[in-house]
């Protein structure tokens, strides 16, 4: 992790190669995305909801990136719940423990947040990755596309 | 569904079978749930994250709950997604079409939030359920308690 800082998502991350790198992950069109739009979604982001970054100082280039998404639940007398959504290792980046370190830094936040427990959907090809990680396989997602 | 009503959680429920209806699905100890805490977040749910319960208008007791958790994203053109939690049926009503019913709801109230799918996780026994209710297998869930 030399040379590779932590930060929170920035609004001027919309100039970035932010929306390249999601897009390693799945459809993201930022020519579809209004500046307007991000930046208001950007300010209203808070300890609930907390998209992160790893960047390269050196390049300047972000090579990570993760969401946190708390639930507040009234089962587990009203627990929360830590989704980990999204997460993406710039493909020049993957094999250097840069997505283990985002996931651990994810945990810590759920932790200073209280969470129970942390979650998060993967294909079954990462369960390795992520059992490495510290999680363990608990059931399947079903989904459905509107 | 003859005299039952599909209607949001309310403060009111805090005196109502809800928790143990909850504690068919998982541990909620209602003695450690504070009445100011229960309606203070009641009072901060909205369309971004609802909570709908299945009275029987004959009995008063609530027979189903399921909740949409709706998160904004920036993939898929800052597309939503709507997370299915908490789905729990009576055991005395289960087998009567209830739990599909919710679910066909939660999913046209996700569609109103223009929300591009609906995610749930389940345990695998559950895989037929959901596939009824047009849900289909993607992948699985790794959790790690805190």
């Amino acid at each position: 992790m030399e040379n590779k800082i932590f930060r929170k998502l920035e609004i001027k991350d919309y100039e970035s190669n932010y929306f390249a790198l999601l897009r390693q992950l799945t459809s993201c069109n930022d020519d579809r995305i209004k500046f307007n739009d991000f930046s208001s979604f950007i300010h209203s982001l808070n300890n609930l909801h907390q998209i992160w970054v790893i960047e390269d100082i050196i390049t300047n280039k972000i090579i990570c990136t993760g969401t946190l998404f708390i639930e507040q639940k009234i089962i587990h007398d009203m627990g929360k719940v830590g989704h980990i959504e999204d997460i993406v290792v710039d493909s020049n980046n993957r094999n250097e423990g840069i997505g283990k370190e985002m996931i651990l830094h994810l945990k810590k936040e759920a932790e200073k947040e209280n969470c129970y427990k942390i979650i998060l959907n993967c294909n079954e090809h990462n369960e390795g990755f992520y059992k490495r990680c510290g999680l363990n396989k608990k059931g399947i997602q079903m989904s459905l596309y509107l």
